[in-house]
């Protein structure tokens, strides 16, 4: 504890008469710490426990008592002990009558039981109203004052009176009350700090199957082939050459996958001539975690920039460099410029840049903190205006890479194609469908179809 | 609609008895979507329409009644209708006497009308309490509960008590409520979701002035005095040279832009000896955008930067580089190490990367997150000290760059000097008079004239 | 100021009627700015003053009375006068009993009187409601509206309702109230705005230190001891080589300063067999600014990786490597492929890259608004699983980058060991000791003390 904390503490007897005393049952880890805290901020705390001695564990400040008399004295009881406890709790029932019951309780898996824990209360003191809050808060963040992690407090109950109370609690804690609605919302608030990033499951999963394919693609093409046909080792090629191939095709298609969603919900739409009906579950899915496939493509792109970036420090590269010079000045022949090759080369690594800087301007905007600030208009703005320029670029940045060796036979090894022309199926199909959805005749009919406009109406 | 809602959905009927209905006029396509989540959040809606037929597209749960039937059973009635179709009010005006209309309306343009479409509706019904609010949240984020945008929801009226119920209202559908003050910031409301980032305009327009200027006097000195003279094709200069000469020039005169206003602002403190008289227009609308221009020229100095690090692997440097050796090799000559370009060379890349490490270290203090942890003395300390230590490294970045070409003739091509020497002047006169601004005999009175002192005091 | 705010100064007669009106001792600097911005929100305000003859600079809406006339009009009273002259207020005591007073004042050193301004004004007024508030806000942010900094307000006071009251005001200023408890806490409020970054203090001085400490180092290592026993003039490594020496070097160290206060307090914990005893005061306040010296450690990471990416920019190495090729063609022989070379550089780079990047990502999470967003176990999974594997990550890239030099007796110089080499000292502890905390053996009873378990229970 620092010195600031035990300075608050001092305060505590000042305010005693000002807040509303709590009660909390249990004397374990969180039951201790939320009381610590409440103490601090000027709340009288009674703990309710089986043994009434006082373990010098509990905040000083604190009474302990047997579970009735303590729920007597507060009108505001913290359930802070385990779900398989709670059936003594029928026995204080008439005690309990009118209370507030705040429920703090987490469970080990997701949907443990078929009721939230909150409602099993509920069930269990039916006379009592039933606040489901704190249990998304960390003890130990409680305890140490260092809440960097969340300072959000959920909190849902079927008695508003009740929520407002706990929520004014949460707040007097110096935390941010989040009302999530009724008591049935409390199996979600149960699940929700068991979660781990739900959101950015599939886009994870996808590019790692992604990863893996191509590493195998590349292996094959670029380690295993040279190899077999000219017995020489590039083995080292797994360390960047490798990699620095796979960031920029999986940047590609994850940003391409982005815009794929829009592009077959606007074709559903027409098809279907109405805006009012579902999209099928998949496609909803595809679109609630774009902006995590968004990220994602953003973090490999920001690979590829460093692995080009240390190109010419490698020790292979300068090697090959160096004996590409010296083999030039014995033969006493110099190569001229290539016009062609200057202008692609130059090219290829300005729209490279655009791209990229593009695109991280797209990631700084899906910052919380700024997409807060802008308005709904400059939002789409951003996201689609620019971010379609940013696939724009960096499909270009990929085709003029590629340059004229599109159609060199000697690009095709074993008749597989360099992994990048791989990568430029999808973007090139949502460039191409989204140019077509630009025409008049088709964006006409599907900007009034998302104004609302049905073909076949269904009410007169 | 995903699993979620459809959760939450189902606890509408337990929590009717607890929240207040709701009446909604209109069941257009922002109507319903506002309908379809207050019951999700429990709220019981009832809508008012002119055909009293419920159509599939209304909520479930929600009733469908005439407009005066609906209006009596609310005390909180949303105006989800056009302005234009605003005055069949007056008939129910009656009906309306007491309640609380809230205008979510939103024009097409501007200042549209003389009038904000709140005051309208306040004209219109005299004897209701008019609230301005939910206009800036998009019908479809609603719906699919995809709010990545702003969460913000404006709110104004001239009656606290129905402006604080409404705000209530957003709370509970988890969005955030900000009091805009009174009815006549219904305007200001109504304008904001049509802004598209007003702030940005003037640092935009400028910077895209200024890069056009620069890029044609790049290519006249680089590319067509070349083509002139030695009659050389360096048109290829235009995909990554030029635009690494115009991105540190635009950087650095930017980041100069941003301290000149507040130097100016001194020297008008001086000259008047007073700071209670305003700065002229200009001055306080530009003060109001250093941010935003500080923030582009970051954008350009993060180009500059990537273009930098591209150099070695364009083809053309490479060859360049490799037909210098070649040629050395071949006269059997080799360059001596010349001790004053190493450390020409080497300091001003330090400086370079320190000057852009501040840079961006101010960048990220202005993102709104960070900036909100931060006290005022701290947020000074960053803005002013490390803002001026940024401008003098990246100056001197450039100073060193130029190194001893300033005076050299061959750097004037057609007697116009290179591009970075007319960037160096803004940031000079910035530094000078800032320099000059830090001496006692100025900086004592300045002090005290901020303090509240006055030369010439206008009241005893 | 802009047309916005002049626009909404207009609205203030009509909601005067709504709003209480506010008093404001004192018309200096904050009190003015503070009345303004009050008027712009719709409150009536009255300014309370020695000289009631209304100056040009108080606002126009606003009146001047005599103290105790403007006292009598408003239920709530600004303290916007300096501590020094508060005595005064004493002979008002009647008109005060029973008023909210808000003191706003600041101190111009931390803890310069014993008790906070706010205590002081209570007990110089016993009858009144004294409520600290607005010591955070800046005037001139006040009246410009950037409010770029904080918009928090600090609000505590030992009258529950009072400090209500005030709260409300600040949030109609569009301000964000935070209540910080009793009027105890006013003392650490009135420090706060004095304070610049204090927890930044501690990782800023050990970087200097260490900054200063491997740069003599460097200095004697490579500069030096070329001078004195080659006679070659290394000077300008000072510029790049050396501080690219440095700053990996201290990025690594810090980062394992990060995770070592964790392991310590796990040693504890098992030594001690509970959980339940505070830790040594100065691992308490390590363990607090661990977020600070992972981003100075962030910052200096990214300074090595723009000193990294220059390097084949450097006249210096271009030089030497032109001079390398030049004699190896001139002397006719090529130095053959290294594979162990190929491949101890590529795979330096590439743990390089990668560690960096997770680097970069833990940075981001750390930024409040990102955080904000994540759950307990997200975080802590964030922040321990990547931040240890970012650990290893860059442990090994530096182990790498030694390679084969460790035991060659060149790399010594003077008996020095290479600078990286005292640099691998701390993260191979932590990581060693990390490594041995996670065998079952120790990790289970670690768990369960985690838990709440204690080997020797205090209490029955």
């Amino acid at each position: 504890m620092n010195k600031n904390s035990s300075n608050i503490m001092a305060l505590a007897p000042n305010t005693s008469n000002k807040r509303e005393t709590i009660c909390i049952f249990g004397t374990g880890d969180f039951g201790r710490a939320l009381g610590h805290k409440m103490i601090q901020s000027g709340y009288p705390v009674v703990f309710g426990s089986r043994s009434t001695q006082k373990s010098s564990l509990i905040p000083k400040d604190a009474e302990v008592l047997s579970h009735a008399e303590a729920a007597q004295k507060a009108a505001i009881i913290i359930i802070a002990i385990q779900r398989q406890h709670y059936n003594f709790l029928t026995s204080l029932a008439e005690i309990l009558h009118g209370k507030v019951l705040v429920d703090v309780s987490n469970n080990l898996k997701i949907n443990q039981y078929p009721e939230s824990n909150a409602e099993y209360l509920a069930q269990l003191v039916p006379g009592a109203k039933v606040v489901k809050a704190f249990n998304t808060v960390s003890a130990w963040a409680l305890q140490s004052g260092t809440l960097d992690a969340s300072r959000q407090v959920f909190v849902c109950g079927d008695d508003m009176e009740a929520k407002q109370r706990v929520m004014d609690i949460v707040r007097a804690l110096g935390l941010t009350p989040l009302d999530q609605g009724s008591l049935l919302a409390a199996q979600e608030i149960e699940n929700y700090p068991l979660q781990l990033f739900p959101m950015w499951k599939f886009p994870i999963l996808l590019s790692l199957c992604l990863t893996a394919f191509f590493f195998f693609y590349c292996l094959i093409r670029d380690v295993i082939y040279s190899y077999v046909y000219d017995n020489k080792d590039f083995s080292f090629f797994i360390a960047i050459s490798i990699p620095n191939r796979i960031c920029p095709i999986l940047a590609l298609i994850l940003l391409a996958l982005v815009y794929l969603p829009g592009v077959l919900a606007a074709i559903i739409q027409l098809y279907r001539g109405t805006k009012y009906r579902r999209f099928p579950d998949w496609l909803d899915k595809w679109m609630l975690c774009r902006k995590q496939l968004g990220l994602v493509a953003l973090a490999f792109a920001s690979l590829h920039v460093l692995y080009t970036l240390v190109i010419p420090i490698r020790y292979f590269v300068r090697w090959r460099m160096s004996s590409q010079i010296i083999s030039q000045a014995l033969n006493n022949k110099t190569e001229p410029l290539n016009n062609t090759y200057v202008w692609l080369s130059d090219s290829y690594l300005a729209l490279g840049i655009l791209g990229f800087f593009l695109f991280v301007l797209l990631g700084i905007t899906s910052l919380p903190s700024v997409s807060n600030n802008v308005n709904w208009r400059e939002f789409r703005f951003v996201q689609s205006k620019l971010g379609y320029l940013t696939l724009i670029l960096c499909t270009a940045h990929t085709l003029v890479y590629g340059g004229n060796r599109f159609l060199s036979p000697s690009s095709y090894r074993w008749y597989l194609p360099n992994a990048y022309m791989l990568s430029l199926i999808v973007p090139c199909i949502v460039l191409v469908v989204k140019l077509v959805l630009i025409f008049p005749c088709l964006d006409k009919p599907l900007t009034r179809i998302r104004q609302g406009w049905e073909r076949n109406p269904q009410y007169s």
